[in-house]
């Protein structure tokens, strides 16, 4: 493999186009500052931070590593809009099905603005000057883009199908995620929902014809045979999200670890029942209860604060029925192992596969 | 490429281990004598054919090639029963959504025994000493696997899981074939349905791992770079679908054809509605309206026999608004052709890939 020549590890100042997925919620300064030293492109999955939270994260992360490394950001959708009445009644419909884990009903609904907190968390980017910025869930405002750019700083779109690319394209992102459904996690869709359940195999051939700018795969990729895949396919670069969440560094807990260690593909589901939108996950008990309340959900991220008590209580208990267990389909090959290990093995085996082929 | 020893294609005595699927309803004796004849192997999709229609089709085709070629029969699912009340009112559904056709309501309910016809079709299969048989919704009984084996048959199970893959090596499959969730037309899946939505990225290298028979990629494969990538994901081999469904000497009629040429990755989904089982398609006007019927729907195939005076009505008055026009994921690769000319080129692209990587 001609890493040396590769379009987007050149364009980011990395040594492999190897990005480490940022997902909310787990990305450690030790997971993202590892993924980067070690060749590949740490991220920051920042998108239910607070500025001060991400100053402190991107310092850390600065004392750990001299590399390039990313930043993720949700860009919100300003339709969602619930009342006191939709919040009191989902969030008694939680905590009735979480009920083993005896949470208290009745606190006030958590109405966060998360077009305030998205400027904030943009303000603090532009001040950290962070060397990447990725976005999921949309497109940001061309003024973002252009800010990002003229700070020298590389713009990074999510596309879970070809016209999404090609909006992400012409917005002027610099490289474009293609995420294909096996991909953990939540779906970056921005058109209707149900045009952006491309497998990876279709998905990366078409999105890399269509556009100009590289293209990163993401979605089932777990091993050198992945990453040889989808560079074959016509990728410039993979992203791999399950394959980290498992590394020492991850900030998984140990109940999520071992849910990844101990199911299989089969096993995985798409589910709106933590979030209000759709995300891919072990299933457990909080899924399939939540199924018949599907209508009574509020929008994303809302449905996230809902949820959120919850999940807390579960990771204290331990109680993984009740976690968001996020995961892709490529769970069996999960492996317990730290980030420079996963990284070396990558680079070694993808070169094996592509010499000898 | 070493296509010389490749396990699969040694195995069924053919020069490339590429399969055009046993599509049923559109495998004319030229699509799959051309298909043997250009060094693949064709296969016939006969899961609703009558013996005599099998015994037709295998004649003629062996006038055309002197090459191996395959059969896929649909194993029948015993449990599926209906009463004359849930044909009525289903039937009374369809035709008023497809009210445009100007259908005739209240024929008689078309209760077809579908176990005898599968035994029908298995009898015709071990007189004609068919070189390849091949599966799908099941595994069939050992006896018939174990009388397949005596003639000299290679017998090849359908899995879209890691479980179903191993049952079917457990009851001797020969090879099997992975169905990703990219895969046009009927899923396999014989477990529980929402185990069977596996994306090819994910699913072909946790099934070569899992089993000792040679895997077969399907779903999401198009051209020499799909090809490719499923041969390093761990394949053996592929077969692809909606790449032959648009060639000249391919069964589907014209109305079909121009919409696979004209509609994107975005635009397939699952739908119960035409047979009763979950099959990919282009989303139309009757998917649609049929959402809200999905709980009366009858079980396969009966649910197909329900919508076969439809379809065949749309089909007379070229309205793709009523048809199942069945395509993978992969559509925006789909190209006007002949079956010598996509084999020649699918095998000098993967040879090309290969070389060069």
């Amino acid at each position: 493999m001609d890493w040396k020549h590769n379009k987007a590890a050149e364009m980011l100042g990395i040594s492999y186009p190897i990005f480490q997925a940022p997902m909310a919620g787990v990305t450690t300064p030790e997971l993202v500052s590892e993924a980067s030293n070690s060749g590949g492109l740490g991220n920051i999955g920042a998108g239910y931070m607070e500025a001060a939270d991400i100053r402190e994260t991107v310092n850390k992360i600065r004392r750990l590593t001299d590399k390039p490394f990313g930043i993720n950001l949700f860009v919100p959708d300003s339709r969602s809009s619930f009342g006191k009445e939709d919040f009191s009644r989902i969030q008694d419909v939680v905590n009735g099905v979480a009920g083993e884990l005896g949470l208290s009903s009745g606190s006030e609904p958590v109405q966060k603005d998360y077009q305030k907190l998205y400027e904030m968390q943009l303000e603090e980017v532009f001040q950290s000057n962070i060397p990447v910025c990725s976005f999921t869930f949309g497109i940001p405002e061309d003024a973002v883009i252009k800010e990002l750019k003229k700070q020298g700083s590389i713009v990074i779109g999510t596309a879970t199908n070809v016209n999404e690319a090609l909006e992400l394209e012409k917005a002027g992102m610099d490289l474009i995620v293609a995420q294909g459904s096996e991909a953990g996690g939540h779906r970056g869709t921005f058109h209707e929902e149900e045009t952006g359940f491309i497998g990876s195999m279709a998905l990366i051939p078409q999105m890399a014809d269509a556009v100009n700018v590289p293209v990163i795969a993401a979605g089932g990729i777990m091993d050198g045979r992945g990453i040889a895949a989808a560079m074959i396919l016509g990728a410039q670069g993979v992203q791999l999200g399950t394959a980290f969440l498992t590394c020492e560094e991850s900030g998984a807990n140990q109940v999520w670890k071992e849910a990844l260690l101990s199911h299989s593909e089969d096993q995985t589901v798409f589910t709106k029942a933590f979030s209000g939108r759709f995300a891919r996950g072990i299933s457990n008990r909080f899924i399939k209860e939540m199924e018949s309340y599907e209508t009574i959900l509020l929008p994303f991220p809302n449905q996230n604060d809902v949820t959120g008590p919850m999940r807390k209580q579960a990771a204290k208990s331990k109680n993984g029925e009740y976690m968001s267990l996020w995961s892709g389909q490529g769970i069996r090959l999960a492996e317990m192992t730290k980030v420079k290990d996963l990284m070396e093995k990558l680079v070694r085996d993808t070169d094996h596969i592509l010499s000898k082929s």
